[in-house]
């Protein structure tokens, strides 16, 4: 963890070296990626065969090897503890909800010159959604992804999930279940994204390909991008707490936490005006670390990662907050009207006291699927959005035409583009 | 040009290479794009002016050979014929009310559990604009890149253009004079895309980069996807016309040359129910080529990429049209609306007999820049949302975290995060 004080001399130097940390292996691995897309593309199947044998150590020999059927999902949902079925419930119903408020108005209207303008949105046909195994294999981020794309209106949605030595996670099954996944299939990496794009002959080719993965699955998005639509491509995760000094310690302490067991590169950083605070919080993460199931990684992330900034007023944090661009931002303050309307740069602003970032992961409603590594810049977090496209269109009469069809005559010869000029020219004769 | 009929047994095998083609050189660029980046990001400036002396011609040694200046764009724009003037200042004032009538409404609202949920779109800071140089180096380009992006509210719009042989273009200058961009950088190709990313000590870093290149151009974006924020890459253009038999054969001739004169590798495609109507305008089609200072770029792009489709009835190009997904779509028939709803795969769509595609590239007001290579199945066309992000935002009171708290944590504790759970558990106490 390192502590930095906005007093002290070298405060942008060391400030400037936190923004500029990647905390990704840029890696070398674009060679192998573009092999195993190749081999994807050419040998379809049996390349996901070899690849899952080789990576997952599962053998895709029988359809049950391959795919896991509806039926299954229903049984991991029946199967599942009450309490954790009504808690999904509860968490689809809340994003289903909010998601649905999220869609785009069609625009229809005709300007003072006659011309009908306007655009219409509507859902992909096919959309993939990439759910990681191991460690990352979330329910809630199958939800994350699934939800928003049913409700854009996408007529099929494919999941594709490695299981490892053939082992299935049936919660996110059962969140499977309840999302109204159309198809399931047991491959994973680089090899899955090249599947969703290209199409096998087992695995239909999807329009859209969303979803969190390791390096290998982020290099396949973007190799990939233009063949399908794609996400962001997602790094490790981060929060930003800004808290003032009259916060329970323990609170804030849990909220950095919660980040860091993540990953061992994400990142929690706190920003407060209280020193005496600060060190009460960092005492607590030590003593709640420690009783973590989580700790190795919680303590990792931390230690590598961490950072506390003292500001001298909390709205010192704004631009340091906007530099940061995190995907993640509490504002644990009396008053956060004023932080909340100047931080331009989040993925997400969770305002207040109770709201820490994990109500966010889960039920809130709003997605988590959040841009990483200072992208808040410029993307947004995963929406309907992503599962939609828009057509523009025009319609215009003689009237209309002769209205301002001689200024597109006058760009087009200009551009020299005669045809563009005839085009026109022909109509108004 | 290839002619095909829907009632011919091969139809299926030969709309579907139609459909595949790609049109483009995949190339083996990557490598090559590669190295002009990692130079840039390393060597900043220096590289810049090696790169821009090879490809370009042009040396890079006083400010002058750096960029342009608002005056220089000034005086281009005054030097201009009125008439042309005119007809720029009427496009822009179209693209930009388009644009403005485009921005997203925020979200902000409490449900029923006492949640405040919302969305808030804002600007990104900075945005870099690619204007091809040489064939493509259209002032329509320009505005149709830099309107929405200020009708946004982006602070600072950056220019890149190569002027190969220090040659400007005085129509762009006038153009970037309209559109109130801020800066013109005399840089082209992958270099100018990696200098608007990363930042020289010259050219400082944007967050998102649009317009359209050549395919090094293409290459650079797609690698940088992710570094800064990229608008869909883009291909070779393409129209598909459906015209039933009661249209002047010379509109729509001129229709199919003015997306064939933009490049060889261009595509129009004719669907009509006519077969004597398709070959009166295949007629002319040769006439009108001829006449064309474009000629040479027109007829390859019909003789190489051309299609007529001849249907039974117009019906059955909804399908067809849909599996294209073509970047423009004319529907230039007596009823056009059934046409219009069945369409679902579209960049842009003309509507009715006096809505030539050219009128789009100019003055109609949405945005020329598409997608691309049936891309439209996916993406969108350039708009304000390309330079804009959404954060989300999320506030709780205690009642409200006793609401819906509860549910998250027993989500957390199943996917084995227990920080995530203890920051809401010490909160609920």
């Amino acid at each position: 963890m390192r502590m930095l004080s906005i007093k002290s001399p070298d405060f942008e130097l060391q400030f400037g070296k936190i923004v500029d940390d990647r905390r990704e292996s840029d890696g070398n691995i674009a060679g192998q990626v573009s092999s195993i897309l190749s081999d994807v593309r050419g040998r379809g199947d049996a390349a996901l065969s070899d690849l899952t044998a080789r990576f997952d150590q599962h053998a895709l020999t029988n359809d049950d090897d391959w795919s896991i059927s509806a039926e299954q999902c229903r049984e991991a949902f029946d199967g599942l503890d009450p309490k954790l079925r009504d808690a999904l419930k509860l968490a689809a119903d809340r994003i289903t909800a909010y998601h649905k408020d999220q869609l785009p108005a069609d625009r229809d209207f005709t300007d003072d010159a006659g011309v009908r303008l306007g655009a219409r949105w509507q859902a992909v046909d096919a959309a993939g959604l990439y759910v990681p195994g191991g460690r990352a294999a979330y329910p809630s981020s199958l939800l994350m992804n699934a939800i928003p794309a049913k409700v854009a209106g996408v007529g099929r949605l494919t999941v594709t999930t490695p299981t490892p030595k053939g082992v299935v996670n049936p919660l996110v099954l059962a969140a499977a279940h309840i999302a109204g996944v159309d198809e399931i299939w047991r491959v994973g990496g680089a090899q899955a994204i090249g599947a969703l794009a290209y199409g096998t002959k087992r695995i239909k080719r999807v329009d859209v390909v969303t979803g969190p993965g390791n390096a290998w699955v982020a290099e396949a998005k973007r190799q990939l991008f233009g063949v399908v639509g794609i996400d962001m491509v997602a790094g490790p995760s981060e929060i930003l707490v800004i808290a003032d000094g009259h916060n329970e310690p323990d609170w804030i302490a849990a909220d950095l936490l919660s980040q860091a067991e993540h990953d061992p590169d994400a990142q929690s950083i706190l920003i407060t005006d209280d020193a005496a605070f600060a060190a009460q919080v960092e005492d607590r993460i030590d003593v709640q670390a420690a009783m973590l199931s989580t700790h190795k990684t919680a303590r990792k992330s931390w230690d590598d990662h961490g950072v506390i900034i003292i500001v001298e007023t909390l709205d010192q944090a704004i631009p340091l907050a906007n530099r940061l661009a995190a995907e993640h931002v509490e504002l644990a303050v009396e008053d956060p009207k004023p932080l909340f309307e100047g931080i331009r740069h989040a993925g997400s602003i969770f305002i207040g006291r109770y709201a820490p970032e994990a109500v966010g992961d889960y039920v809130a409603g709003p997605n988590h699927v959040l841009p990483t590594g200072r992208r808040a810049r410029f993307a947004s977090g995963l929406s309907v959005l992503d599962f939609m496209k828009r057509s523009s269109f025009i319609e215009l009469d003689e009237a209309a035409l002769q209205a301002i069809g001689p200024a597109a005559i006058a760009l087009a010869e200009a551009e020299g583009l005669p045809a563009h000029a005839k085009s026109i020219e022909a109509r108004l004769k």
